[in-house]
């Protein structure tokens, strides 16, 4: 380890001043002057960082990894190999924009190897981009992307599915409590007769609350995502009416994904859980009762703010 | 005219002593010993009455016309020519049914010419059947069929439709009256972002009561029809959530009718308003929000019951 | 037969003094005193015919067939066994309409066995109204109707098809000529290659007039009709360029129906030719080029014109 | 009744001298002189029967129905109200054809009242044809048509059904018996893993021969019909592996319908049973495995000769 | 800088003898001998050239990537962070073709960070391969292609599209001006009534000349492209008569990218503008009326002569 | 070449003891301690290998790769420039699994440019990953994947495709004979009348064994392989009875591919041909017919296994 409480390979180009304690720099690695890099960060051979980028703590950059200018990698950001990023979103040779587009990775997501991350993106806290993917837009909180261009397929955390939701709601009317605090799955009555079928529920039975509005989601563009807040007091109950959506429930502990593909299911959101909706299919229309007037004080947007709420010792709003 | 006070043509038989006053019959006419007939009648060439027929005051039956044992027409109803009646649902020369099926044309209705009524069905008050129709199923009273099989096409006196229901209902967000007593048409907000459209509506805004039961009709076979009744005292809310749904509501008094295709088209209904939903689409997924529990009580399902209800002087049940 | 020229079964009653010579009137038939029948008829057993009828010569009315107030037969009309009209649209018992609804059966038109003709309707000479029909809308001149509602399923004369154009027109690129005067049909070169398909004419090869116009035809319901016109002196070319349509082209002796249903299959349609398109598909689009400007002088729409112009001696505007 | 062993209404216009002991003949009905008439029939008002005619012995003839030259009713046959038979497929008036189509009803056969029957067809033995039909098609023996045009629907005898095979066949991989002698249906055995749906039988298991032969039926129009015939030693086992088709058994005692739609679904018909398959899906296709190469002698394709050889009694050839 | 007048990296390779002036080769490039590289280039760290290559001036090859025998890279090229190229479509380790794929990256071409571009293709003038693209097909001049296979989305110049035509052409029947020197937008008259819907044009009213041909393109691979030429004196008057398509419209100076999606919207393209014709839907059918034969001399196929033509001073054909 | 037999350029570091003879490690590669390294190898400039490595003999590596822990490279394998593995499923900065996840690439096997290698996956046998494509799940052998994901689009040495299988099987009925021994393609007897199609087979004619089990496969899901394997003993005959699939027969020495797309084409897998079925699409249903009930001891699964039975001198456990 060099001189400054860094380790740098005989190989390597380190011009920057600014290195963390424990970091290790590897062969043929060339960091440029104005590049400022945390402390106990890996950054492999055949890597270079360009001057205009600062670097958390602990983070990892793989082989063969480039970071331009306008870059900031959070702390515990991982790098995989290959992986591209850019900072010009129509380059051309020998033009240069007059400010290099800004990339923000934030704290402990993961960027596959081979991944292309295009110009002025931010990829949200813990997110997981998929090795090849090539990411065209933000990637929220949480999200694993993959694909050319990159569409969200899951949450970190939210478990596996089953294929679908009849196995995982009671095959008879009733509920059943699922992995997240206070969330519960209902299968709800099914009649049929010649002229149709016919679903029903009702105030305590099963819906825990008096409803108060409801609302109706529909014509969701399947790359989209709807939801991704929680609320301080709402109750929510949804039932996917027509088509299929995926929801992603998540105490701050515990996460769990459901698909709603039946009038006959119905999944019970209390307060205080963070929801994420998204997969819906092209006619999918979600119904959603709710415990009270619209509200926009009711939401929490922020994830963090959300993980102060429901953390161990908080006040919670929703007693 | 007769010394008994109806007309016969000289070349009609008439061999029934039950004829009312006034009543005509017309030339090569055939009436047997069992018929009887009310006053007022209008009996043209080439038809034939069976013994076990009543037929009631005022009826005008068309040339080529056969009336067989076991129908009855009620007070003015019309039958145009060559209409044709049965009474063996699966006839084989020379088998007779233990019973003939029977036949019931209600009050005021019309069966047009060339029509085939299938055996053992019940024609409503004031329905219409097109000519050419062949109809297989009971007719609701006031509903106009037309083809083979004969559908229903429409309600007499509900008014002509515009092409949707866009041109009805406000274009913003808000209520407007009908012709019906009570009941009003809803244009709910609706909400449209990059991630798709969203669309609410809360108690009081503009669901005038509390939401004590919701239910979801879906599968509906197009040819079928739901509803068709009133409530004593219950307060619905509908929203055709997806495809499209025609409601027809009657206070009695006005009849009107409404195509909901739309998730942000609400029709409420209240107590004692008779309410008919048919034409569905097969996508079609219809919400009811209701103001109570399911009671069968609540149900009026008879439209003479309904009438009586809520004919000027009655005591109303919902006040 | 009678004194009076026409013959009368001896149980047929006739009250009309307005039956013109040679006619027959059979068994329990029964006309009334305002009606009018030309000469050579034949009026079968259990028929009706009321007072505001006019009846032409050699019109056939087979048993069970009512002619009521306000309907005209031409001459030749044929009328099937238990066909059925009607004059009144929506008909209530004892309530009569100011004036009832006229029908007109043009010379020489045929109604199937048991047709139902609703009220106010012209059927247009030559036409052909099948068995069991159930006419709701006019009939063109020599169109062939069936089903219910009825449907044109071909023209009278315009010759059998086969499956398809494919092979009534050359394999190659070439013309040939068609049992129409002057029309042809033209099978247009086909270039294929990776990128696509190609087809195309040009003036002279082998479009054989100046283009002065183009017109396109589109989002024709299935139900419709277009053309059924002629022109004075305009030259037409039709390509189909999408989906399907029939064209029936006819020079007043010879009819054919030609199927247009790829953008290499052209019909050129010379002046005095009487054309009609039917059947398009949903998606088909028709380009029609056409020798002139638009001028509303040019059309021909009446048939009986149309005849007049083409007979042999006529003076030929087209030349 | 009249000396010559009849009834004759004494409206009634009876110039035949053919006319078989017991049989009636109504008020108003004309029998031309040609007509030949069985015995114990029933021939009622306004009817009219023409010269080249025949029919059997207790057929039943209603109102306001013609019976044509090139008519034949054969023994038993029933004709509702108002039905109408023709014999011309193009009239014109005045013009004749050389020789009027004769129209065939066959022994047993049902014409339910205002039915329409185009010229020149064959209906069945037993066949049933609806009230209110425009028969267009030959009536295969017992198959029960309606609507416009005609279309097979059930056949007699062959029970009512329930929505679909499921509720039939055994949940579980297994056999049941029918209630056509030797015919069984059979739950195939349903292995679903994460690369697909695999379904099977084995020779014994469950197939109760040796196979040497299969065929595959497909692209099928839906209104028509395969099958309708027996074989006189063959083995089949039917399993509908995509779509859905219909099959009617019969033994010559008892008659039923199955309905396969599943690849998990086997019918096994063995020797001397008459099968019938009907009500292909567009993209049903039926594969039929058969216990012997294709021989057309083994196929009895008249059911009468079918009835022969399964009566009681009879040498079976199976055997 | 080095002797040689270009600037060398004290870690940097530089084998070759041939590299201009002012061009910088950075840290742990490697140059081998018989590579030929212009001047003010930018190859940055990690790169490798091999010897078979032509670098243009002004050319900027971003880290890590490798430039291999048979590549050339004209003036002004951009190649993004790890882009690769590959000269053996079907590599097998210590198997050589006898000729490597030879891969021309045209003047001013923009290649994105991590972009693949698979052996043998050409990128175009100007165009753009966006980041993470796999590029498996020659790119046209301006094409804007992504993903994996890259299709084209846009061309670099022809501003942003509204989301439809509607917008960008006049809602009345008549003509507007584009940015494109001589082309016009032109909405054509569109007759709705009941019978469908027709669109027209005539010499002069809109279209500007004698039409001699017409051609329809159809059956065109939504990745394909059509067109890419201009016409030294032909007028085309273009309007896709079913689906959709994109055109680029192009007189050398401005260009504009045009969807026409309806019968009503037609384009009229003069001599001297070079035209592209992409993003045809499957069932677009593209009609063009043109004003002259077809005469293979009047293409100019090639980008760079019909730059030539049209810039000032050129004699111009059409006039 | 050093002294130990291998070639190292001056600026490699090469810190592995175990490198084979002829091979040449070149610029500014960095070689680990406990990497493994097999004889005439070419591991070209900018390239990373890690310690727990094991790469064969004749491999190329290009430029700009890495070989992480847990990889394998056997025999003459090919990785492609910036070809990218990985060796965590789900990474993150500072956490290592317990073991890293094992990538084994086989003999001979090649990956193209940039291309994407998941971690865990084994690629097999020659198989070719094209350039740029992002390898999710294992590569059979022999298979060319491309895309993102990958997916199988072909087989190496499986013959190029005529468009459909319909050029390459007898247009009559009837068998050819395939460059697979034992294989025989089979267009079966395919008889059209009105009532639809029908295609046979018998024992004998053309199954050329006695049928002992059929099984159907469907439901599959386009992405999926179903087969890839050889029986010791079983016949098997294919029919695509829906749909369309693509089998590759290979009999250890040639390969051919088929497109069954019709169910009258059958194809005959004798014993000890390796099948392998793929490209199903979404509605395909394939019935299979088997000479033997199911025994799982009669399959080949690995086709090294396979290729040791057929080759030639080994005891033909078929006969």
């Amino acid at each position: 380890m060099a001189d400054d409480g860094f380790f740098k390979h005989e190989t390597a180009l380190v011009e920057s001043p600014s290195v963390g304690a424990g970091t290790r720099i590897w062969a043929f690695a060339h960091i440029l002057p104005g590049a400022r890099i945390g402390a106990a960060c890996n950054i492999c051979d055949h890597t270079f960082v360009e001057n205009d980028v600062r670097i958390g703590d602990r983070v990892t950059i793989k082989c063969g990894v480039q970071v331009w200018d306008g870059i900031t990698l959070e702390d515990d950001v991982f790098v995989g190999p290959n992986a591209t990023f850019s900072n010009d979103p129509f380059p051309r040779s020998g033009q240069h924009p007059e400010r290099y587009a800004r990339t923000l990775v934030k704290r402990g997501a993961s960027i596959g190897g081979n991944a292309t991350i295009l110009p002025g993106l931010t990829i949200g806290e813990r997110a997981m981009v998929g090795a090849g993917a090539v990411v065209t837009r933000d990637v929220p909180p949480m999200a694993i992307v993959t694909g050319n261009p990159a569409r969200i397929v899951g949450y970190d955390g939210a478990g596996s599915l089953s294929t679908d939701a009849a196995s995982t709601t009671p095959a008879e009317a009733g509920a059943c409590a699922t992995r997240v605090a206070g969330v519960t799955l209902h299968r709800l009555p099914h009649v049929y007769d010649l002229r149709g079928n016919l679903s029903f529920g009702e105030i305590g039975n099963p819906i825990p609350f008096e409803v108060k509005r409801y609302f109706l989601v529909f014509g969701v563009a399947s790359k989209e995502i709807r939801g991704e807040h929680a609320h301080r007091a709402l109750h929510q109950f949804l039932i996917c009416v027509h088509g299929r959506c995926h929801v992603v429930a998540d105490d701050g502990s515990n996460r769990q994904e459901f698909v709603l593909d039946s009038p006959t299911i119905g999944l019970h959101l209390p307060p205080l859980v963070w929801g994420i909706q998204y997969k819906y299919t092209e006619d999918a229309v979600m119904l959603v009762l709710a415990s009270a007037p619209y509200d926009p004080a009711s939401y929490i947007r922020e994830y963090a703010e959300f993980l102060e709420l429901v953390k161990p010792g908080a006040a919670n709003l929703a007693t």
